[in-house]
């Protein structure tokens, strides 16, 4: 893992972008006598690690006392897309707005991005826990859900997980949830424009969690309201602190 | 209002019994220099005041930094009962040992027992906001969801409502649920044995509240988590405080 800058932001949190071989990363960390724990934030679907949202989320939680790292897995962000990706995009893309089913299409393409971005994640992590101050446990916290449930269904190491419902999630995942068995929180909006509500619902209820908690809210899909980053933090704080 | 008993708590909250008429009560405030918001705590269905359950959240919550009410209302807890009640509720028991449907027996008992307790609610709510010490705004915290509605809906000093799903709404509530606006956070527990989940999520759906959020958590009726205790309170910090 290489650093290749590093600014500190106004409340203390230092923020350092990083690479691991092909993979770019941000690490934010606060300062800290003690071993941090860690937290995996991933966005949807590959939506680049610098999203503003993503990037507002990550140096909330590194500010109430957790490492956070995210990265561009393999296909995301600003990397190298295959051409049968694109093609599958493009198709996407014109089938939302003629208002067609999209459900296979986004099959298509988010079943393979979750498989081919998980080994990366698990690279990433391997590196994470080498670094002096950062300790672990580690939870896993994401707008991509899919992901999420892939990871924490493969990785022991991850020990709770916050996610959102509102994204496309395979029929892969949405069977894999049975075998998540981490304490779980999800999120859910309440109206989410492009992601049906009683999918959501099911999803919850597939999970293998003995201990698993739906935070639902009315509004659309961008609509999570201020005090669920805090009550992300909280479930966190029960599981990793 | 009459103080009728006190006891200092271990935690500094004074824990005092009182009557107002017929109306046998028990208020819980911290030690205060400010007015301090009102939380109106009630039972479900006329469990008594005394209930350990009841008594528990609400000394929590006067920790917290809230005046918290309770009251037996007419025809609950210890107070007497008309002979139709008793009846319908002796029918009651012997329908669910039976494994009978209980809808329209439960309509016929909670309709009416909702309607007369909401006075009693309100002549309370009238004398507490004459005590020295209680300022307000008013909260409505309750594993009696239908009172909630009831009292959200007629009673505008009530400015935001907690309500756990678990117990029968009759349908006048489910109706007037659309009429309540105010934020509003409402308790599911996912496997509630004698509560169809359904019926929450549809009761969740009515609410005419633009805040308004659902914390759903796995495990029956009786086994909602100790942290929702606590998100319950930060609920009534972000509304009342």
């Amino acid at each position: 893992m290489r650093f290749i800058s590093e600014q500190r932001l106004d409340d203390g949190v230092l923020e350092r972008e990083f690479t691991l071989g092909e993979i770019p990363g941000t690490l934010w960390t606060p300062a800290s006598a003690a071993p941090l724990p860690l937290v995996l934030m991933a966005h949807n679907n590959g939506l680049p690690k610098a999203d503003p949202r993503l990037v507002a989320r990550a140096r909330y939680t590194a500010a109430r006392g957790y490492a956070v790292a995210t990265i561009d897995a393999a296909g995301c962000g600003d990397r190298p897309r295959s051409a049968a990706d694109e093609q599958v995009r493009a198709e996407l893309g014109r089938a939302m707005r003629a208002g067609e089913p999209v459900d296979e299409l986004l099959e298509s393409l988010v079943g393979p991005m979750v498989e081919n971005a998980v080994p990366d994640w698990r690279t990433t992590l391997d590196a994470l826990l080498q670094l002096p101050g950062i300790g672990g446990p580690v939870g896993y916290s994401g707008g991509w859900a899919a992901l999420g449930i892939r990871l924490a269904a493969v990785e022991p190491r991850i020990v709770a997980a916050g996610l959102h419902a509102g994204g496309y999630v395979p029929r892969a995942q949405r069977e894999e949830a049975r075998q998540v068995t981490v304490p779980l929180l999800l999120l859910l909006q309440w109206d989410d424009e492009g992601n049906p509500r009683q999918r959501a619902l099911d999803l919850f209820d597939a999970f293998g969690s003995k201990e698993k908690t739906l935070h639902a809210n009315l509004g659309g899909h961008t609509g999570t309201p201020w005090f669920e980053l805090e009550d992300g933090c909280r479930f966190f704080d029960r599981h990793l602190k």
